[in-house]
């Protein structure tokens, strides 16, 4: 098996949906150039550089959209490029840092978001974040008493899987239907949800509800806080990429969609809540206003907005 | 059987919920009440008005919180006190107004309401009620050139029997999880929701999820129609009552609920509405914004604020 | 000529526009019924109220979406049916008290609005309404201190109007294009504009712009006042109707709007200001909240909720 | 001392605020009017007329912008003028009601209003209003479990006043400066105050502070009740009338103010609460959105909007 | 003619608006100093760097309030200042390096800026911005179907230059009276507008009218983007300087105002747009959010925050 | 007197609240280190360091939570570390630099926020805050007109300190209770206050009260400038701690309290200001918006926010 064979395996598998949840993809894709690199038999910098371009060509194909995605691969990419061994030395330095920092982030942001939960506090969740589920976690095991209201977030139920977890935890839990949401905030102290994507305005695309349950937190008060891993921002954004909304399919929604005539279902997988309604991203590197978006993109994910 | 027993027996199939439904249950009381007003033998005006108050009282007891049944016994029971002849007239003319009324509302509300529906207006429905329901009818009907959304609002997911009763008028019909409300609702002309109590202030309590939805169409300048039967205004708000939101059994929303040891399912069945999110009630007498239910009240459920 | 003649000369000029004004058409058609009333020859009051709906009927037609010619014809027809001599003299009283009504209410409005004026204030005003301007001059004939703000009120320019008024008054005024509208909101204390409509509601239809201004002056914590005969209110709203926002015609706002293949000009008349930006409503009868214009309906133009 | 001496007398008091308290001052108007009627000696009902008037008049200008007293007064001269013996037999039973209905009037409240609090309510109260104290007080007599957060109410120190009847009563109470009202608004379930006058509109006229303590309610979605008898509502406001906002001393502030070369110390008395921020008004003849205090002027103090 | 005589030469065309326009003005001034520090004949770095003061003040008192031209001149007088010869390179690649980058300003805005665009996109424009119309084209360009409403923006009409413009380009434009701007706005997708001036609070200082539609966009959820380029964000903000608007010449609203004795015509140039209501300021260096303007300013605009 | 045994008697008198106020604090702990550095003996830099870090221990346990003391010790504390001599001189410059900028810090923020304030304004500010007088004396003694409102800042009345202090400089100044602060609201041109603590994300930690009058200055559309020196910047915020909100003792707030048997007094020393009502912050370094506080944290106190 020739090298960039392995390469085209693993953009396989990430199309095929074998390995997917936006941390899995980037880690392996950022071993899957580390294993490249170390194995090709460029003759030259800069027959190495065509090579690296064209492996990462082929694993970027494979989910363009994906954000935490391209975020890995532009990481590993960002190799020395002073002469041939060092450049193959960077490529590694860079890719181990990426696949360690992605593998601390989901415990750091459980240590720096549980700070932000008081005892006795309610805490409010939306769909299955393992980030959310970090700091609620983490707050629980430094003995706060707390209680989490979960939604069921159809379509796909995926609060199920949650008040599962959470049960496991032996956190204290309710779960509501989605239209329940803004009749408990009153009670709610506090709203943890994950990310699919951060722009650079600080604008969030996440789950479908979420921009709803952060309009409830804005009109009583309550604090809406995103816990996301960096590779989660989108670099595109500042050059006025529009995020896209996927459309997923009706059967999720309704299984015998087809015996009526005049009826389509429409079933959006996210939508967008607006900077103004989140009080804080807590990240692997801090807990930061959303104002501050550009700023990590800058400065972890290494994007100029001049290019 | 006795006189009194045919209204026993009413009432227990009014306990049982064979006849149920805001509309059915106030009709069933009314004729309870007339046709023991007819078959009853009372010797003096006294004797009457003591044995129709026994009635009345056994009816009301099957469901005191049922605003309709209320109002239709009140309706009843403000017949002539003149004498024994014309307080037994005065019940028939009472009851047989208040069933008649009942029964055209559906329709009047549908003519009155239609009228507020432009042509390619989308209008956005939750729940399953015959009343917004009847509005869209007639204005499709018209000719008018409309599209309905309606939610699937979980957790009875009585919107599937919506598009079904859409499907069949041939309305065009898209279907959405209660979670893609706010993501459809700057698309959306007009709302239209049906309604369990309306009170004094205006405020509408309704199916879980409706106050959500008011709030998004406010949001968006999107207008906010209830349609509702005069007999949903609830005149003991005036006297300072509180409407009791009910607490439904938790397997409507989560089967097997009793394996987790820390979860608990909250299962609301109705929220509250205030009234500076309604733009118009539309009644079978009339579209009144939601400030004048006192007088609605007052005019034509017959309660004096001072009594 | 014949009696009815007289009435469709009349019904001539309204159409034509030679007679024009929400309060002349009015008076026109409340006086052409009265004389009407004295001149045909009914044999039988059946007979006259034949002809009496038909002159009414003329009327109407000429002019169907004016609001003050419905309410007067309407408060004309209200006449007493005991027989053909009380008819006739009852047509006669209402309409002699339309009319004089009519005559008195804006100088009752420029009283009755002047209260709310202090010494000192800053008055902004829209377009050109005699009811406005009743109300600023009665301020300033009270030897209040006042400043008016007039904005010009594009396409029309009726602002050059309404400061050549105030120029006469002697009142110190100030022009603004429209677009200033918000920045000078913050000196203003309160706000008078005139009414084309009022529905049920308290929902105001006016002059482009109204409805802009009146966001502003809500943001700015400035109180908002209409000016508005009665009959500028309309019963039709009751029973669902939406009131038709006119687009004219293209030349008013630009002339050579031919030369261009790919440019069209929109020229709405109107805009729809809601009743929460709408603090009172100042009418002949007393300084109303717009949630009681459903009363005013009532009680002053004799319709029911319920026909 | 000649009967017109009596109502002197009694108007010195209340001048003097010998006699003082919205309730004690219109009481005492509806008395004196009262007795003077059994005593004067009219020879005829014109006569009769006249005194009354004069007498009223006296009454009237010892506290002219004293709301109580005015409605007080004009309840007792819509006395009948069929003949003498009618009109004096008709102040008595005028007289009397306004008495018996104002003695009431507390204790309905309290009756109408609890049933508006919940076991388990946080309920912040604000300034010594008897009214409001009636409702908490029914609603503990009533057995349920509330707590009550009671502002200082600065300069005057009517929290003091407050707590220390809330201490008698045995409810739970904590204290706090106006400044933190926001800070602990989340917390409270409910507000309860009482009014000085209430306008046309349902604009609420109450203790400095109120307005802050309603914005912060409406903020943070809790419920706002106004408690007032009905003879807080002010039917000049109808007409036009500004209410005007008493400035008080500066040594109720500072007492040494008069050290200052540059500093002037600022006294508002009361401060103005639009009707968009009161959820409902609780009267002795019931609930009622403020919206409807238009109704009560015309319904219970006899005002028509057209004189 | 000496150098700096050439200097004043263009100081004189910029002063009397020969030469006008943010873009130009700036572009002029750069030249201006390139050219002058390659003609004078200073023996020394010193003699140099006082020689080009001379002639930067020279020109920054032409038009002291214009932002582009002071950034243009820091930009140009940051020159290495090591010796003679670096220093007099260093301008004229500081002096290319601004005009170029100038001059491709408006194309790279019109590139990321029409990302944003969807097909089928409705966009509102104000005023004549050849930044704001660069996007519009760039995305008609791309075969994106869109329609633009642009206002005519009174007084001094630049809609009708806009139109002209869109109309050339083919694109399918409504024009409407300022005023109607709201009653559109449910329409609208994105609203695209130029800059005057942008604070480094990412407030934006722009023809009067902008604040409003602005506000409108806000209030209907409708996007709001500023497309300028990189030298109209004003460091002078930093220092706690406001920006002063300019008040403008009655004669352009009212030609024949001086006819009148108590009018005055108030004609404010611009007006003032809080960032909460900008969603995305789209510069030739990437579409930010209005709150990174501080960051702008330092990176692009070489202003630190102390100095 | 052992080194050590300074520090620790500093530490004492700041623990005793001898040394209070936020910048006295900082100083003299920069000081204490300073001088520590220069007199006690290390033999190397191991030692040194291990000393330093002991005594900087000592100092920061005396009030750990005061976020002027942590920023002092942190600045100096990042003194270099090549060797023992670099060190110690390191400390003496890091130590003077901070003591330097501290008391010049008043003295320019009193410079670059006094041209925020326009000749005419009326500016409110809440409590007694040396950076907020310093703004509004500089603006007064540029010559500008100025008039203040100055609250009274219940429980500890420092409002009189500062009517005291605006006296003496001569500014025209008006005395409220705290309870009228919004009835004023729409007099104030600018409100200035002081801070405690300011997190990263531009939250305001300030006096009760504050939070409400950002609220009112919010609705009205009035500007909120904060004055605050760089070390109220608070970088534990960026890893997640809630800043403690203090309760103070009781008799602050009612001098009997301990006769009442229900009633607690509650009295918070602090609330919390939300950046969306935050105009500007006012600092030594430049009038920066809120949302730009991580960057101030990161470039002038020296915290990364990934460590």
């Amino acid at each position: 098996m020739k090298p960039i064979d392995r390469v085209t395996e693993i953009s396989a598998k990430i199309s095929s949906m074998e390995i997917r949840g936006a941390g899995r993809i980037a880690t392996a894709a950022a071993k899957a150039l580390r294993d490249f690199s170390q194995t090709e038999e460029a003759k030259s910098l800069e027959d190495f550089n065509q090579r690296m371009e064209l492996a990462a060509d082929i694993l970027l194909k494979t989910r363009p959209t994906a954000v935490s995605l391209s975020n890995a691969i532009r990481m590993v990419m960002k190799y020395r490029k002073d002469d041939l061994a060092a450049a193959r030395e960077s490529v590694i330095i860079n890719a181990n840092r990426f696949i360690e920092n992605s593998e601390k982030a989901l415990e750091k942001i459980g240590q720096i978001g549980s700070k932000r939960i008081r005892d006795g506090d309610v805490i409010l969740t939306h769909c299955n974040s393992l980030a959310a589920l970090s700091v609620i976690s983490a707050a629980h095991k430094l003995g706060k008493s707390i209680k989490v209201i979960a939604t069921e977030s159809r379509p796909r139920f995926q609060g199920i899987t949650t008040i599962g977890m959470l049960d496991q935890m032996g956190v204290e839990t309710e779960l509501i239907v989605d239209s329940a949401a803004r009749s408990v905030m009153n009670e709610v102290d506090l709203v943890v949800v994950g990310a699919d994507v951060i722009t650079a305005s600080g604008t969030l695309v996440n789950k479908i509800g979420t921009a709803q349950i952060a309009l409830f937190a804005h009109e009583a008060r309550t604090s809406f806080m995103v816990a996301a891993e960096t590779y989660k921002f989108s670099p595109q954004t500042i050059l006025g990429e529009l995020v896209t909304i996927e459309e997923r399919e009706p059967g999720e929604v309704l299984a015998d969609h087809s015996r009526y005539s005049h009826v389509r279902v429409r079933n959006p997988a996210f939508d967008v809540t607006p900077h103004q309604y989140i009080d804080l991203i807590c990240t692997e590197v801090g807990a930061i206003p959303p104002e501050m978006s550009y700023l990590i993109i800058k400065e972890r994910l290494g994007w100029e907005i001049e290019e």
